[in-house]
């Protein structure tokens, strides 16, 4: 049977990312009879400019109907003064609340051969391997009212409301236990139950949901800004940590930008498994954004984009051996010295997108 | 005339602190005729343990009519299942509010004598001076609803409202293009307009505030979740950076660590000036915690306490000189070796809590 993969490579190095992912899908349906097929669309800047829309009502049917999206990146300059309602961010947001993607799987991993590379001292990210959890269609972004209201008298008030329901905290815990059990079985639960609502009964929920059904799974619970702290002082302290979507959102990021290794972190955004299929609808992304400046210049790190790529071997379709693999290619690359701009160092050589891709591709064929 | 001081020392290692400022206060009017009196009161969990609330109405007048109110830190294990609208926190936000205390001041600087302690490589936070304001009195912390509802079935719901009005933004923003001018002259103001109403409006009048009044200073946005990775990135970047309740409490909190010298940093909570008397309501908070687990046991460090009140010097007092001193003697009781445990360091003299105020004194008194 066929797998369907929908690309929506987007703006700014997106697309050029995502051209080195079509050479590695090409060759596993040569070599290895993956039965691939894949469709592509519009998202963001690039799908205002042809639609006026961030995403087209055909495109968003695709999206739904695949497999899996790989969605490269949005945004840049060009889009910065477009309406709210069709900003290039728009169209990401979509996907992530029709799609019912609730569970944003960000690995904070530092690849050995950057350890360096961090603005950490070496010796508190080497070996960092951390996975954020991150609550993706509910909280801040998505609750009603979300509104600028005019007062009158020049005053404007603007609203966006945090909305938490039970059942989005259990599900989104249960995500966060479960992938627990297949690391080092802690979780490590980030809110602001000091000051937010919505904080308490995401604790309340959270330690309900262990003592019901991981209890075998380390539980502890962090204030959110007490986390960023212990990120930046000792990241390593951390296995799993689950959290909201804006918190998620900054501390996912603090976190990136502590391996070192921004331009190499994947992320995957999973939907409920079907109760027929067990499926899961799912979008895998790159962490960083769309880099306008570098954008069509050829020297795009595409790492982040082909580890999207691995992470979605590994959750969409189970081939775990072919995202180990993937994984390995990328770091045995590393390790010969070949880098993107992004990352040089000393010694090392210095290749573009394209070369990047293919030495990925090429190592993959050898494992 | 005298000077009203109103000391809430609170919980956990907060008394210790207080009593080496206290040294300090009691010097001042002795040899400088500062002419000091001070009161004192409970908040926190020492005041719930006295009054049954975090703070008693008979001390929020005093701290209503103190020139200046000196905050210790609140909480510890044995408040963490009071009722929410009594914990130890809802004090200090009483405080904030009722005294509408809408400017936060956080600096984050790098004592030379302690950039080896910082997880950052030190060349990144050498001479490190970034100034974070942070509102205080608004956004999801006070905004309406703020609920848990039943809804039935077993579930729940959380709510909190972030809530932002023109004038809200204005005045904060006003602090920061003031407080700029006086530094490097640039100002960033970070918020997640790509998906909150309140930051459309925020970088709205931000920018309107800057073009009518401060085009003379520099002003850059960024989005709060970009600005938490350039502050892991590159601190020195940033000169002031303005931003809202929330996301301010977050970055100030990795800016914080980023320093390594966390039990260091000093804040001044401001109110607006005073129709009249061109007064501003104030209270001065080191920016650490209770630190339960090390409370009473005469180790803590007073400097974050004491730097407190230098900046209660500067801006409630217009004490400059003093300030200036005070910040001084603590700079080169720590080029002295001195240290407190939490900053200890090879070569280094560990002295406790008492020791540690003593000898900033007697530095202070050679100034
Ligand atoms: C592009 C933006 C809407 C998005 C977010 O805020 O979620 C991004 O920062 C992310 O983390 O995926
Ligand atoms: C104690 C708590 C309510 C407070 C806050 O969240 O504002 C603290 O974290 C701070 O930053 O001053």
């Amino acid at each position: 049977t066929a797998r369907n993969l929908f690309l929506l490579p987007g703006d700014g190095i997106g697309p050029e990312a995502m051209g080195e992912v079509r050479k590695i899908i090409a060759y596993m349906n040569e070599a290895m009879n993956a039965g691939f097929v894949t469709d592509e669309g519009l998202v963001g800047g690039s799908a205002y400019d042809a639609h006026g829309a961030a995403i087209s009502e055909a495109d968003m049917q695709k999206a739904l109907a695949a497999d899996a999206v790989l969605f490269g990146a949005v945004g840049g300059p060009k889009w910065d003064s477009v309406p709210y309602e069709v900003r290039p961010e728009a169209g990401l947001l979509r996907l992530r609340k029709d799609l019912q993607l609730f569970a944003n799987l960000r690995p904070a991993i530092c690849y050995p051969a950057l350890a360096s590379a961090s603005s950490l001292k070496p010796e508190l990210v080497e070996g960092l391997d951390i996975l954020i959890i991150r609550e993706l269609t509910g909280g801040v972004y998505f609750g009603e009212p979300k509104e600028i209201i005019d007062l009158g008298n020049g005053q404007k008030r603007g609203i966006d409301t945090q909305v938490y329901d039970t059942y989005e905290i259990e599900r989104i815990a249960g995500v966060a236990f479960e992938m627990a059990r297949t690391r080092q079985n802690r979780v490590c639960s980030m809110e602001k139950r000091n000051v937010m609502k919505s904080g308490v009964l995401w604790n309340q929920v959270v330690t309900e949901t262990h003592k019901a059904k991981y209890s075998d799974v380390q539980l502890e619970h962090m204030l959110a800004d007490a986390g960023g702290m212990q990120l930046v002082r000792q990241p390593k302290q951390f296995d799993v940590i689950v959290t909201d979507n804006l918190f998620g959102d900054m501390l996912s990021d603090v976190a990136a930008m502590l391996t070192g290794s921004l331009g190499m972190l994947p992320s995957a955004s999973l939907g409920a498994p079907d109760g027929k299929t067990g499926k899961r609808k799912a979008l895998y992304e790159p962490v960083h954004g769309s880099a306008p400046d570098i954008a069509g210049k050829g020297i795009a790190n595409p790492i982040a984009m082909i580890a999207s790529f691995a992470m979605c071997l590994r959750y969409s379709f189970n081939l775990v051996k072919e995202a180990d693999d993937l994984e390995k290619a990328i770091a045995n690359v590393l390790d010969k010295g070949i880098r993107t701009g992004d990352i040089m160092a000393e010694g090392a050589r210095q290749v573009g997108t394209v070369e990047m891709g293919d030495a990925i591709l090429a190592e993959f064929k050898t494992l």
